[in-house]
């Protein structure tokens, strides 16, 4: 693979995602400035032990050009109290804020500040400052540790990680968050640090497995029923891969095995698909001779990271209700913007006026006499009948389509709490074309790309 | 139940069915002929050891008055070959068909001759008198000894056989033939003789469970997977039940039940269904919300023996078939006539355009390449992606819609020989409302029916 056209394409890559000398000099300015500003307002409040740190891809060398982002740890000494930490940390915090260009409180196991500062992503969360990675008192106090160990280890391949990093973000399994399921900065460089320069990643994730493990310290304690294991170098108990899904780790090595068959600039920057517009869009999907229902509703105001896993329990709970009515599913997604959709393709939306309820044995006499007395003489049954030793009446099916059920049920199904409460608030049925009436750029590509992003049917 | 009541019952039955002096002596008399004139023609023929002898219900006075069933059975020595038992039985029968209002040949294990003799319904079959029935050498040579075992056994029962006989036929369990599978009439005297009385084979049936078994000489020594065992007490291998469906077990026990809540000349005598015309049938099969597909096609010449058991293969090949392509079916049924019709009703007789074809999980590198080879840029993919750590193929359906599936597969169903010719010699497949159009009055009772006659459906 180390011919002229490969090193041509890297080069072709890192000239678009290598930060430039004047890039990184103004990062490094900015992120010394918050620093100096941390430890400044930490003094003159009289704290003691306190100090900032940068960590993540910017303190790596492992950033993208472009991407902006900062985070700016405030260690507080390991023994501080969790209200001190909290107190503290945030009164800090706000007071840069009180000089940037915007900013929010998010909370994650404690509170932390987000702003705008000078065109950056600001992060400035408090932290503990622990022995080690094994005895965090936070999730976010394993994170100086991983900047240690990257630091350490990444000898010179941090050009390495920005190809890794820009070839998963084409590829779309770039992103830890639980709307992506796919790989973490920190996983990517743990990757190239174990196969030594991205193209030896590369061609070893075309023969992974699921059960793949990877243990750089060989401290590993616990096993792990992931695709992917990668033991955390400064925790041997965590696996870093953990979030990342099946179906993101099947798409790596497909990628893979095609960069090696065909290395190409598209694989790391694809042409985004054109939207269609509505005529075309209700074409394509008329072609495929399946039934389209959409579930729209008021997208509830939380965070991605929670958002997420409760539409993919709601996408279960649908799939699960409709299959238990006999419907067919052949693929389900969601998308999310100021409206939150289900889109669910069945292989039919309407199923015939009845059902056959099926009794017990005939010859368990008991059960199988109440079953009888209960429907043979109904008034709105079908026929009753002896079939394959037991009886079988033929019932009205209640929900003869899939509109009347959802209307019913829906609100029956288990879904996580905000999106349970916001599809209780009021949603809507789209069927068939009207669903490419929904007014969204990115909703028109979600329907433009349809199935091929990540299903949940077996 | 010994009540008055049912005294009555019991009586207004057998008024209607226990055959006057009259009819019992005219019958005798035939017989005495028929006997008479085959042992004159032997004995003419100069054959040595040939007798006849008058087996089944009308020697042992268990027939229902109006059956004229008359079955002489030629014995020929159990030493003579069965080239001579061929050549001089069916000569002796010929002599006497010379006689008869018409005849024919017919053709069990080896030939015999059925006739209308003086209004009577004749069989004249040549077997062998072998020493018992264990050591019999065609299975007609079991008849005489089923013969002397009722004679000896039945003790003054023969009017409770007339009365389980004629319940068996009114809830449509009577006939061992493979278009019933229901109740021999040798079956129905073993029961009486087991249990006593016709009221006590009716308490004793509702508690049957599959694998019932009975064994009046305690002789059995084989194992039967059948739902009911009734150890043929002339053969301790043979279950006289062998050829009674599971659902016709069910339906008797079934039956049972319902004579004891209330006995009624209803259960003896059932009326027969109006057929419905065919704005009627049209409009009950509309409600229903199904698809109804019919394959017709010409009734193979055959007996009925051999052509049962052949579209019972052929509804089991031909729900196979629909079942692969994805198609589900509610129910199944065959009717003949002059035409022959399989009818299947389906959930819908349409599919989507599209079909999920899966591949081999993407890890399994060799294979889940060349399915990607085949499938990722075919010209007429509608999209291709992983799903659950599979490639999946969003593939053309090939018959979209389950007449085009029928018309080019059907003929390479396994239906056995003469049915397959039969359809081989063309078919028809008619849909909705087109079905109603076949002009019969039995196949508009079968349709008036629908489903409740034995299915094969899981």
């Amino acid at each position: 693979m180390e011919n002229d056209a490969f090193k041509e394409l890297k080069e072709a890559v890192l000239e678009k995602i290598s930060p430039k000398p004047e890039e990184r000099a103004h990062l490094k300015e900015i992120a010394e400035l918050l620093i100096k500003k941390v430890e400044y307002i930490a003094c003159s409040m009289g704290l003691k032990g306190v100090s900032a740190n940068l960590v993540g891809s910017a303190a790596r060398n492992t950033w993208i050009s472009g991407t902006h982002d900062l985070d700016i740890f405030i260690m507080f000494p390991g023994n501080a109290s969790r209200e001190e930490l909290e107190k503290n940390g945030l009164t800090i915090a706000r007071k840069i804020a009180e000089e940037s260009e915007s900013f929010e409180e998010r909370y994650a196991e404690h509170p932390y500040i987000n702003m705008r500062y000078r065109g950056f992503d600001v992060d400035i969360v408090p932290c503990f400052r622990v022995e080690s990675a094994a005895c965090i008192r936070s999730a976010v106090d394993r994170t100086p540790f991983h900047n240690e160990f990257v630091k350490n280890n990444i000898n010179g391949l941090e050009t390495d990680v920005l190809l890794l990093k820009q070839f998963m973000k084409g590829v779309r399994v770039y992103g830890s968050e639980l709307r992506t399921q796919g790989f973490s900065g920190y996983l990517t460089e743990l990757l190239v640090i174990k196969y030594g320069s991205f193209e030896n990643v590369i061609s070893s994730a075309c023969e992974w497995q699921p059960g793949t493990y990877i243990d750089l310290n060989s401290h590993g304690t616990i096993q792990h029923a992931e695709s992917l294991i990668v033991v955390d170098p400064t925790d041997p108990k965590r696996n870093v891969a953990a979030a990342l899904s099946l179906d993101k780790f099947c798409m790596f090595i497909d990628s893979c095995r095609k960069f090696l068959l065909s290395p190409t600039l598209d694989l790391f920057f694809p042409k985004s698909l054109a939207p269609m517009n509505e005529k075309e869009l209700i074409q394509r999907f008329k072609s495929r001779g399946t039934a389209f229902i959409a579930i729209t509703f008021k997208t509830p105001d939380v965070v991605e990271d929670v958002l997420y896993p409760q539409l993919y329990k709601m996408k279960l709970a649908v799939v699960a209700l409709l299959e238990e009515h006999e419907y067919r599913i052949l693929n389900v997604g969601s998308w999310s913007g100021k409206k939150t959709v289900i889109l669910l393709e069945l292989m039919s939306a309407t199923l015939p006026a009845l059902r056959k309820h099926r009794g017990p044995p005939v010859w368990v006499h008991k059960h199988s006499e109440s079953f009888k007395d209960k429907y043979e003489n109904a008034e709105d049954i079908f026929a009753f009948y002896i079939e394959n030793g037991t009886y079988v009446a033929e019932v009205p099916r209640k929900y003869p389509d899939v509109n009347s059920l959802l209307k019913e049920r829906l609100t029956l199904c288990s879904m996580g709490k905000q999106v349970s409460s916001a599809v209780k608030n009021g949603f809507e049925i789209l069927q068939g074309s009207d669903i490419c009436s929904i007014q969204d750029m990115d909703f028109k590509l979600f329907l433009a790309n349809w199935p091929g992003r990540s299903n949940i049917i077996q």
